[in-house]
């Protein structure tokens, strides 16, 4: 077998050898994080969230599902047919975690869940621990909800990563008897084998990023006709139409992203990584117009994606509920790995932009602060019955989430020939080879609750820095290095360039100015109309029961011209930036009691009082006593 | 077999004998309807919905689903479970046309459906088309998606009705072997039966009903047991949860309508029933907070029920998407059966208010206007794509408009003692014996589209009449006998009394004034916010791309001081009140091109140009070209 890296090197996304990446992500391996914000986050999520996660595999069923196929368990098989990824993409977690430290506890938990796996493995190779046994039979037979090969994918997924972390090829070799299996079964007519794809978009990547592990082309042509073979027809359709699995439309044809939220996310992970590979133009500009659409028309203010309940959809152009919101932690997930792709595909700061958001407002609120639960839903608003679980019985989102925590390293760098690219402000550091000379980067920074971010470059030599400058600066910042100002003053929504000779110690510094924002949305998205959100930063603010005694969020109004006043408090959350201020209460107007639809000629509603605001991040809620919490506010002066 | 009620008596709820009712429904044989708005559309339920709902159910297989049972088909079972019910609702709805005129092309048809079921029925009563053969294992494995004593329920209203109608026993003896059936099977745990209940409610109020046309004491009691067993959790939980079929919480303890909205109105509909016969005060109690609570905060401008698509499902509190409404047809229907229960248990106006409102703008929508098509969902917003179709693979919905409007003339007056109440305004005709003699009332209108009604007596006597006056009216209307005012002006949303020693040939005029209303919604309703509706008398205005060249209606803005002004138009729709004005049209702002949020403080939107305005009824809509629709549009003074 041919392995192209050493072990020890490791990204969710390899692209050292794809001839078609602008940017090449710095991986895990070389990237540290400094405590801080994501530094804490990321060492509770293998603390806490990693060990819970294996405890809830074993109770909810996932393990014994494995040992279930060597006849070590007698349980009948638990939970839905895709169960079986939940402990891959745990090993994947685990994987990115032992990539970057020592953990023996954690080993041997992955060692166990490697042998389940290997034990679990048929003959030919096949590996879903449902379509086993007495179910043997239905193999294939039911692509559209079998979630056989989106197992096969999360498997790939699982064993690339351990390659690259631990050198191992145990999971690996697992993966690939399964993926030949694949690569022997399904394929165009013409080729005599059977034609197929998933009802659920995953393999695609998988299998690239298994090409990529491996440099067996054949892997890259298995998913190039999986992402072609999508949008014919091939599945039955279900309730939710053809959407639900992009299988409506040809990539090639599509205009808008549709159907099931993760499923477009996920299939365009693979369409961009089969760009990455071959350099499919017609591809990349599908893929640009699909992400501009989605972000000019679907997308909340917070980076969720999914406005429907039915199918886990994403809706039409500018639906999006605020109470009734999808927006699925594993849509973070998806809309983080794709934008990942286009911005080494293209190297435009959207894609890093629109992964920051993400991170802080779509996946985050996914996690309790202690590291214990997890949302599969992330509505806009709530009446406080809203609640994180510790698992679900679908519980495809929390090792998801572990998993991206997990790899965060690998998203936050990328390199460019000799040039290095700071996608995201993270206290730590990187290190790259650049002009030929190994350099470390170091990054001390307060951010997300303060603008400023210093780098101190380690090691010399002729290349750019190039930093993410985010289009949520309202001022362009001020950017010095070792205390001078640079001659182009940065834009926000692109990256700006610092090309030099640099000698060890030099110091950049990025000073970002971090007012409150206060957020209109455009006027077809009925729901936010009167209605205005606060942000500071990267970050989406809300107002919760537990800091308010009103009885009813939903009426509370501020002006816009008037915002909140952000304040650092040491107690909220561990410490937060909060933002206090004055709202229009508005007590219950009783002229609308027991009354729904009344003449418009009717009372108009005297002015309510002030009371004392205060907004917390829109990730930190539902950590407290259960109450109501509100992202769009009633503005005062519509 | 005892029979209460002479053949030719009918109503779709006979409550001649039932003690806790105040007000007796008027008998579907003895109201006649004369042309115009109501007469004609009844005429054509009759000549073109039946006919062409009949080939549909031999078309879709429902008729050999029958006669797969007896072998006389090979075909394999066609359509959902509960498909045979389609042909129930259908013989229901003939049975309601036969009570009012001889139709022996109808008749035949019917006769050939009831030689389909009686041949289907099993010795032992059992009735249903899939659970039988190679199922016939699976009878009442299932009871939350089975739909079996749902089929039953409907089974034994076609076969009441069919009684009633033609006198003819024949489906009323198949319909009381299969309720003698489930009388034996299902019960207490006490009684040594077994306990369970469907998981969708119809069954109980058809069994109250059985109890009315027979008098056996046991279907009312087994309607009881159903009734109290719901909400124990008998069934076992599905995705939406035990409230999507009521099980969540025993009748007595809810406090709000919650879960599939149809299951959640039929089951009020039987626990009415059951208050009916027994004056069991906490279930009246109940159901009026139920329905209070729901007009007021779950309930469309149109009377449509049903916010959610996912789950079929009522909303919380103010959810009323507009695009996204579900508002499913048959939630009209059951909304109206249940508010006919409720009025005939209280007298109180505000029933036959939501009747009235839910006939024009929740049921009528659903059906096309040439009688041909039917919606099964009806959004309150849509860009074009929501069409009527001519069936549907779940097709409940075209069988239960042509039985509402079957049966629509026992909708429209009561007795109470000597006392005649006019619910609805409706040209034509109702004879019933007052004060002992029989008495004709003759109504002469041109409702809705003009407030003006004339009422005749014919015959003689002491009594009073009750003409309901709508709570749309702004102002007190003008009531007169025999050109002479009454002394107490009428009241909008109560009956006005008219008690007299009348002389045949009194006349009675009511005039109500029919301005264009403009209506805004409670505060709490956001996608409403800023937004106005048009209503006249009891109809609910849209605008349409038809009548509008403007690219976005969505942003088409009216002036609440200045509405439009109703003009009769002989051209639309075949004779229809249409409203014209202006509208504010802004062209698509350029400063948001591309842009989904921005500050609050970019620019403010400059005002827009005035347009011509037509809005027409919504129940119209979709009639002609595909193109945006919008009931709620953008109020300028805001």
């Amino acid at each position: 077998m041919t392995l192209r890296q050493p072990a020890g090197f490791g990204a969710p996304l390899d692209l050292s050898l794809s001839p078609y990446a602008r940017l090449r992500p710095v991986a895990v391996s070389s990237v540290r994080l400094d405590g801080a914000f994501w530094g804490d986050r990321c060492e509770r999520n293998r603390t806490v969230s990693l060990t819970g996660q294996w405890e809830q595999l074993d109770e909810s069923g996932v393990l014994d599902n494995f040992r279930r196929v060597t006849g070590e368990s007698d349980a009948p098989h638990r939970g839905y047919v895709f169960a079986d990824t939940d402990l891959y993409k745990w090993i994947e977690a685990a994987a990115w975690v032992l990539c970057q430290e020592s953990d023996p506890a954690l080993e041997r938990l992955v060692d166990q869940g490697l042998t389940l796996i290997e034990r679990a493995q048929q003959p030919d190779g096949y590996l879903h621990t449902y379509y086993v046994r007495d179910r043997a039979q239905e193999r294939f037979t039911n692509l559209r909800d079998s979630h056989e090969l989106y197992s096969a994918g999360h498997l790939i997924q699982a064993a690339v990563a351990h390659r690259r972390a631990t050198g191992s090829t145990r999971l690996l070799d697992v993966a690939r008897r399964f993926a030949d299996l694949l690569c022997q079964v399904f394929g165009p007519a013409e080729s005599g084998r059977r034609a197929g794809i998933d009802g659920h978009a995953e393999v695609e990547m998988a299998l690239v990023e298994l090409y990529r592990a491996t440099g067996e082309r054949r892997y890259l042509e298995q998913a190039r006709y999986f992402i072609e073979a999508r949008g014919h027809g091939l599945l039955t359709e279900g309730i939710f139409g053809r959407e639900y699995s992009q299988d409506h439309l040809p990539i090639r044809e599509r205009q808008a992203m549709a159907g099931h939220a993760v499923r477009a996310l996920y299939d365009c992970c693979g369409v961009a990584d089969l760009f990455l590979e071959t350099g499919d133009e017609g591809l990349l500009r599908t893929l640009s117009s699909l992400f501009d659409r989605m972000v000019a028309r679907q997308t909340y203010v917070t980076g969720g994606l999914g406005a429907r309940h039915e199918g886990e959809a994403l809706g039409k152009d500018f639906e999006l509920p605020n109470a009734r919101a999808y927006t699925e932690t594993c849509a973070a997930v998806g809309s983080i790995m794709w934008s990942h792709r286009m911005l080494a595909a293209t190297g435009q700061a959207k894609y890093a932009e629109l992964i920051e958001k993400t991170l802080y407002n779509a996946l985050l609120p996914g996690w309790s602060l202690d590291g214990r639960e997890y949302f599969y839903v992330n509505p806009l608003q709530d009446d406080g019955g809203h609640r994180r679980r510790p698992w679900y019985k679908c519980a495809c989102c929390p090792p998801n989430i572990a998993r991206t925590l997990a790899s965060l390293p690998g998203y936050l760098y990328g390199t460019a020939g000799d040039d290095l690219y700071v996608h995201q402000y993270v206290q730590g550091s990187a290190r790259a080879v650049l002009s030929g000379r190994p350099v470390e980067v170091v990054q001390r920074t307060r951010y997300p609750w303060e603008g400023r971010v210093e780098l101190e470059v380690r090691g010399e030599g002729d290349f750019a820095l190039f930093l993410r400058i985010p289009a949520w600066c309202a001022s362009r910042p001020v950017l010095t290095v070792n205390g001078l100002a640079v001659e182009v003053p940065p834009v926000p929504g692109s990256y700006a360039e610092v090309r030099r000779t640099w000698k060890s110690g030099d110091r950049v510094e990025l000073a970002m100015e971090m007012p409150v924002r206060v957020l209109e949305s455009h006027p077809q998205v009925l729901e936010n109309a009167g209605r205005v959100a606060l942000a500071r930063g990267p970050l989406i603010y809300c107002v919760e029961g537990a800091d308010h005694s009103a009885a009813d969020l939903l009426g509370l109004g501020i002006d816009p011209r008037r915002p909140p006043q952000a304040a650092w408090d040491a107690d909220a959350f561990g410490g937060a930036v909060v933002l206090r201020g004055e709202a229009e209460l508005r007590d219950p107007d009783p002229s609308w009691e027991g009354i729904l639809y009344r003449s418009a000629a009717g009372p108009s509603r005297s002015p309510g009082r002030l009371i004392p605001l205060m907004a917390i991040p829109y990730f930190a809620f539902a950590n407290r006593s259960a109450g109501q919490m509100q992202v769009w506010l009633r503005r005062l002066d519509a």
